[in-house]
């Protein structure tokens, strides 16, 4: 449909939103679990970890980043590798779309204004204890977009929270999904092992351990249908998720108006919890946009983990980052960052507003000189 | 231009929304002065004043008062007056118009989602110190108006504040309007003696005495122009105000649309700030909504303060209380309430929409009910 754009799926919905009024909207949170030594990329060091979501909303909103005196970004031996929230910048001053901050549950809250969906941050995952009252989360968030959805024409949802594929390797896992090795990273080398062994530990002490057990027994015989309705997906946030996750889902359940998730495995796991809520959900009305580092990435299979939840359409952006004169941004070829703060789904929508993918990576440039 | 309407100045504005998509916004903040005994009636004491707010936005939102066990009304020996939050949640059941709460600063957090503008309330303006970085909660309403109003028609801003009239009286005088016994009140004794004790108070306390008295010298001699132009709004708003003003104030001027100001006398304070901050503003895109309790009202005189500030449209909604089988309804025209939360602005709003006061009426009965 447009260069710089792969679509895995139908792009029937695309052919609609194109040209069309869209509304931004950039959830942040944190959990304790990005603490754990190794696990994100998404900070320069683990006690920096949880300003990484306030500081890339500063970034967007501000162009400074005011909460801390460190710019969000991953680190790298040697040279650094700007924040997908430059691009998500870029993406909002090229565009002039209209946009908002939601928090989720961040320790540390923005020096900006925002929506407030919820005060409380997660927990550390291991505990099985991850986020209190998720159900009123995912309802307040519901509300929100009814209310915001009404008289724009779409919804783009990007997330900033760093371990957020560790806690959603935690919701996919109970749920019955197969996602171990297949979540994404924010380094070149994904910590999967370590992941894993997060997830396991929460899930011990949730006593969820015969239930996935069970889960990963059936895996072989039954399909997706039976293996959503084992666990309430509430439970399952509750115990080994984040507070992103039903926030993105309550916004795309109450939204009038198609949604374009913004963001990598992360999505899939909001596309679990969805179904595991509603079994009939029709995912042709939403889709997944995300950056060509993350499609790419042998270390993750976002495609595998989509295809054993349902028909869920996925588009991949390339901004030719190799075409760029700036190092920092080259590094996500190599695998570093990949995707955050809603990069894809926001370059996803800037074609769709009519911008070329050269504009759009010229703009970026211009956003991190 | 509607039966239940009366406007006063152009009604041009109107003629241009008609039918056009709102969206409505309810700020709530407190201040320490609603403590003041007998300064308000927006609660059932004064030590429930400052749940008034979160109560308000909780009833629109939930249909029930989450954050205490008393629903807010004002004050009445016998029967009790119902708030108008629930005018207002009959307006946005009936029109099904989309809306926030924005937390302009209040001290109790209503149980619902909303737009983080400021975390801090408001203290008692006795001190002369009330309100923390005014500017700051101007720029960043500024922002959030910019993005909710791309793709909206226009904006319907509420608010829900105790002893705001003693607020806008403080901000009015300290920006030269002559205001003493002409802000309204949510008693049929209007408190003016004490409001005004209560403004001079601060005003000695911030040591703008001096600067006030020039002001009102003035009065009789020079045009509004002039006296905008001797204190600086912000510290006015700091020294004087609440926070309700500079967050209703940046939303107006951060709009790219109009903006109809949902609210009583305290909206004229919203205007004199904005004039203090441009002078060559233009009122035209902008007009305040307001009930006739407010506008018939002995005790007050809304249209005395605008014109001072400059050509300001005022339309005045009739629901016709009288002819409710509701007696907390019939309160209204006995001087109780009046206004707040929005209410003579929502109804305006459904006006607009199409539906008639009589439909409008009978929705307040039922939810009253």
């Amino acid at each position: 449909m447009f260069k710089g754009l792969e679509s895995y799926g139908s792009d029937e919905l695309l052919a609609k939103l194109k040209g069309k009024n869209p509304f931004f909207i950039c959830t942040i949170a944190t959990t304790a679990t990005a603490r754990i030594p190794n696990i994100s990329g998404a900070g320069l060091n683990s006690e920096l970890m949880e300003y990484t979501p306030a500081g890339d909303v500063e970034l967007i909103v501000h162009g400074e980043v005011r909460c801390c005196d460190v710019p969000p970004q991953t680190t790298m031996d040697g040279t650094s590798t700007p924040t997908p929230a430059m691009i998500t910048k870029a993406v909002l001053e090229l565009t002039n779309a209209s946009y908002l901050v939601a928090n989720a549950g961040s320790l540390i809250k923005p020096d900006v204004p925002y929506i407030q969906i919820n005060e409380k941050h997660g927990e550390d995952i291991r505990t099985g204890k991850a986020v209190k009252n998720p159900k009123k989360i995912f309802e307040n968030s519901k509300l929100i977009a009814q209310n915001l959805s009404k008289n724009n024409d779409y919804l783009v949802i990007g997330e900033s929270i760093p371990a957020g594929t560790t806690t959603a390797l935690g919701v996919l896992t109970a749920l019955g999904y197969d996602a171990d090795f297949k979540v994404s990273g924010s380094t070149p080398k994904n910590p999967h092992n370590l992941k894993k062994d997060v997830v396991m530990e929460g899930i011990a002490n949730a006593n969820l351990k015969n239930h996935i057990q069970d889960n990963n027994e059936d895996n072989n015989e039954v399909n997706s249908e039976n293996k959503n309705n084992k666990i309430d997906p509430f439970k399952a946030v509750e115990a080994l998720g984040d507070p992103m996750i039903p926030t993105v889902s309550g916004m795309v359940m109450g939204s009038k108006v198609p949604v374009i998730l913004a963001g990598g495995t992360q999505m899939t796991a909001v596309c679990a919890f969805i179904k595991a809520i509603d079994s009939k959900f029709d995912f042709s009305n939403i889709c997944i946009a995300t950056t060509k580092f993350v499609a790419k990435d042998p270390t993750s299979d976002i495609f595998n983990i989509a295809k054993q939840i349902g028909k869920i359409n996925i588009h991949v952006v390339n901004p030719y980052f190799e075409k760029s004169s700036i190092q920092g941004l080259k590094n996500y070829i190599k695998g570093y960052v990949k995707e955050g703060v809603g990069a894809g789904g926001a370059m996803l929508m800037a074609l769709l507003l009519g911008y070329s993918i050269d504009n759009i990576r010229e703009k970026i440039e211009e956003i991190c000189k």
